[in-house]
């Protein structure tokens, strides 16, 4: 019969392993190993004929309060699988520090242009508009020339946006106020089309009660990092595959199909392993990543089937319809998996059964509902 | 008996993920969370009209020298992502332990066969007729009876698994010899058909000169893990995603579907990062995985594209033109991932470039060549 | 300036990785690489002189209803660490599966034995006294000989147990049953001293109920896996770094030493990051891990500190004296890290801040407090 | 602008873990969990009285041609349990980018030391005198003033460097050269006494003669990342544990110690799982990282025991003394674990073994040799 000595075997197996560095030895040579730059691309489902595209509205660099240079935010984005990235320093107060010149706000962008090029990453030319509550931070994206948007007065920064054809962001709404409030001024601002959406999703929280004045008021729903730091140093990627991020539907890969989707609110929120977004592109979300098999086998009590998950999102499912029994309460497909579903024989009902996916949020009171078996 | 419905557990343990700290206490809770039992689903580019069958045709239980209960290899193998397997314990020498029962070489795929039909997997009759070399030890694959091949002269015993129709492989041929040899005997079996295929590589070992065999002989080319332990235990699932296995390229899921493709020749050698096969599938698998993008950007000096895999097996590219100035000498494509290729405007020549790819072996001294650019 | 072209470095490197396959291919040579077997070392501080021994003292395997051959439990202990564990198939009910002999209770004591030897670890004899509630699960540890243990009245096997000085633990008292309870016949069997622990902890669950017993009734606190699948399968060890585990305070590292230490009560319970045992324990264990740091530096408005934790066991602190502003609410401390303390200078307080280590527990109602500062 | 408060946001989000799926949704709440900022503590044996410093001494900022803000690097350090650093940015040719302003080669250290307080890490200011092969690039570390260094005539840099009491270290001397050389102005600086120390190892590879030069010549041996990117781009945390560093051998954790360690050659070099050095130093490094134990158990032919490594560093013995039957060829011992190793009893020769230490290297052609069982 075939034995085997595992001490022997792993000394066989270290020899090869050791190989290298007594090889080294004699001349001069590389040891050790860089990982290899590449780019990790995110499966996500197909919605309707729009491309997904992965994309972060809300990123610092030197330039403001962010501690790297602007082409890290491209090699970043590029390595994560984005699309897109907008740099948006704060315009106010510069320079952040000793060392750095002051007087220009386009640095950033002409800064990071290059490698955008190389990388084949769409840059968009962003900045934030930074004041206490109200109103707050607002982010002015697609902007011609930021300097002209260092104004005392915020409305007239805004304007000038605005007259340059910008995106206006309300930035993190609840970051840093005691109450979550939708001021006068914002009132003021989307009445006169200067307000275009809002941060639902900013770094590590999320905002519910923004989410509803999205829905309510027809604004463009994103979600960003405002990252400062080192995207890696933010976000664990041993416990979140992707930073959080705008997906956008867009009608092509180019900074104007990124526009035109923004202004027409064809956009979702993609943050750990949820979305957040209109019914409708959950639901084909959904059913684009999520097949169930027929069942294949059954036994004298069950019957058996699968459930799998083509996607890089995992799903939740609870079962809504307590009523209905033999079916199981709840569901988890990690993501590229299966799992077995096993079904009493018990049920006489017939019909599909609703599943609540907790983890696809259309408000803060609705999960996407999905009907199965 | 202490027994456990993993489904119903699973379920259980998914609401209560973190609500140790706030609740757990007054009362009987679940803590921790127990890995959610899903199956890993391997994606590999389609060839032609064939799917793509992943297949372990050499395993062991507790009724031969294996260490585990035979329903065990069924789940491992789906949560692994594989379609089927073959129980083959040795036919020789049971029990081969103090406790369990003698005279009954069916046991083992008695005792998966339920395991089986709930996990979709299908589960092949088979048995290792097993002797010193030569022959060395010979798989009998698609059995009906195992009984009757426990026979004092091997001889018979494989002409009892060829009277069943069993698809006979000669397994590791060069483990545990100081030189790997093609016998008298090997010629016999070969001549009279009774020699099918070759295990080329088995758990952790590969046989350059048997891949000249099989692609002399034209044979059928096989990699199994021959697992005793615990898949898990025996490979390590941070260095490699998946077990060694057999690519069955069949024209349906079914164990004819395989059958037919094992006497047919399609198959290939799936371990570690590597493929081996003929040059025609790794072809097809290749350039179903891989996509060159056009140049994206030019600058002064350079071109810029990109090549994106995305199949779970990486790719190593190593140029062969050495007259080629100005394209990469070696390109890495790690798994699901895209890199940027340089190409210096220098080079005046025209036409593709002649690449190696590393880790897709046609024969001991031949790799799959690709043309690029 | 030193640049670097990562194109380059990257192919310069590849070209080292791949060197193996290359050269495995003119011969017969191993490819891949296997997990070295080694013992994994948990490092836990000293309590007073006695040496922390981790053991298991709940544990299936194939001769009743687990999945493994007995040898394998030892390996598995050896490779994370443990001193000692007890095999306890189930004494009834035997065989469990066909292709398995019958009527001798010792063989999966006996299969395991030599690889106890060979590996240093200490294997208890034991076996599982399987009843439905009352009186449930009892686990006789220590045992001479369980075929005498196999009788139709439970208490003529307990007694026999008993008799030949066993230890009995009462299994999982909150598993599949609708109310834990202290039934009349654990009253007999506690009166008569036949009921010597309880398994607070058991698999995934723990009993805080029966913590309460234990402590009010002065019984050995014992927490145990109950395993049947393979370890690795059972737990995610990305979840958790080791299987929940009782940890006995052990004059010697003998089986005598761990019988004495049982019949005396000196044990905590190590599940996930919780350890639960006695006050005087879990306070010497505490300080035994952890040391923190003068004042290293003091700014303007604020003094700075370091909290260092050199055990495998993470401590999440939870400040309980509300009245004290400027310092952290919550402290976590990594197993071995270090972590920045950051205190106001505005506290004119004098005298410790107390701290409730959330993962200690002492009771339901209870955890460790610690004073800091 | 928007700032943070990690150790504050840390606390919040510990609490929160989990929450989310209950709670989250009513009200603003964080969702995910932030890395918790922690310090990785290397465990490493001692040598004699000295503490055992982890250091790097050449590192890039934004202020020449890294990408990163001076801080960060004080944090990186303190996260991988570093104790000293100097950033050593090129003194010419500065500003290295538009955006920044120039004329003060202080800036990184000024902006990196307020952190270094509070992190207690040891920030030793530096520079890189930067010119072609020879003499190519010099580090000059505890340095007062660097823009003294910014000299046409690089002899007088040196100069004024040493004239401050700096410890000179050549840098790399085989990076982007065809031969590696000790040219006569290496000599020349050697004699003046200008030339203290050597970097043989760099980044990702090393410089087998530079050692040689090292060990002839008496020199200080040094090994350092030369960091531009951020740390944890640059090296893969799942290849290696930790960044290439210099250990410094120091009486106290000063900078002075570590002044007067590198003047008095007390260093030793850690990269990857290698460490290079003094055979005094590496023997009492082993033997203070390794327990053998006593024969434990000894069967018919063979005799057992273990042997055990504490440290984080791995080491891989390789059987020097051919002659002795019975011992294993190969013997790894990973980081905080233990082997099992078993020993023949054929063997009548008495005396202990000769092993090779292949990761502890003492010249390009000599391993610690190390006396076994």
């Amino acid at each position: 019969m075939k034995t085997r000595n595992v001490w022997i075997l792993a000394a066989l197996l270290c020899g090869q392993i050791g190989v290298q560095a007594q090889e080294a030895l004699p001349k001069e040579v590389k040891v050790g190993k860089e990982r290899i730059k590449a780019r990790h691309e995110i499966c996500l489902p197909q919605i309707d004929d729009y491309q997904l595209l992965k994309c972060d509205f809300h990123i610092h660099t030197i330039f403001s309060d962010g501690i790297v240079w602007p082409s890290l935010r491209v090699q970043e984005a590029w390595e994560e699988g984005l699309d897109a990235i907008a740099i948006t320093d704060h315009i106010e107060g510069q320079p952040a520090r000793r060392g750095l010149q002051t007087g220009n706000h386009n640095y950033s962008f002409d800064a990071a242009r290059e490698e955008a090029f190389r990388r084949n990453i769409i840059l968009i030319k962003g900045g934030e508009i930074t004041r206490s509550m109200p109103p707050g931070h607002l982010n002015a994206l697609f902007v011609e020339d930021l300097n002209v948007l260092d104004q005392k007065d915020y409305m007239k920064a805004i304007e000038e946006a605005h007259n340059q054809g910008a995106f206006i962001q309300w930035n993190h709404p609840g970051w840093g106020v005691n109450e979550i409030k939708w001021h006068d001024v914002h009132e003021e601002l989307y009445k006169k089309g200067w307000l275009n959406g809002i941060e639902v999703f900013n770094e590590f929280e999320w905002y519910p009660v923004a989410l509803d004045w999205v829905n309510e008021k027809n604004l463009t729903l994103l979600g960003n990092t405002d990252v400062h730091d080192v995207i890696e140093r933010l976000y664990d990627f041993q416990t979140t595959t992707h930073r959080p991020m705008t997906l956008v539907l867009a009608k092509e890969r180019t900074e104007e199909g990124i526009k035109d989707a923004l202004f027409n609110r064809r956009t979702m929120v993609y943050f750990y392993d949820n979305l957040m977004g209109k019914k409708e592109y959950l639901d084909k979300f959904f059913w684009g990543a999520v097949q169930v098999s027929p069942v294949y086998y059954s036994s004298e009590k069950r019957n058996y089937l699968e459930i799998k998950n083509s996607s890089d999102v995992p799903f939740r499912l609870k079962k809504v319809d307590k009523a209905r029994k033999g079916y199981p309460e709840r569901i988890e497909i990690p993501a590229r998996h299966s799992v077995t579903v096993v079904l009493s024989k018990d049920d006489n009902n017939t019909g599909k059964v609703q599943y609540e996916v907790e983890n696809l949020i259309v408000s803060p009171r609705e999960k996407l509902q999905v009907a199965l078996f």
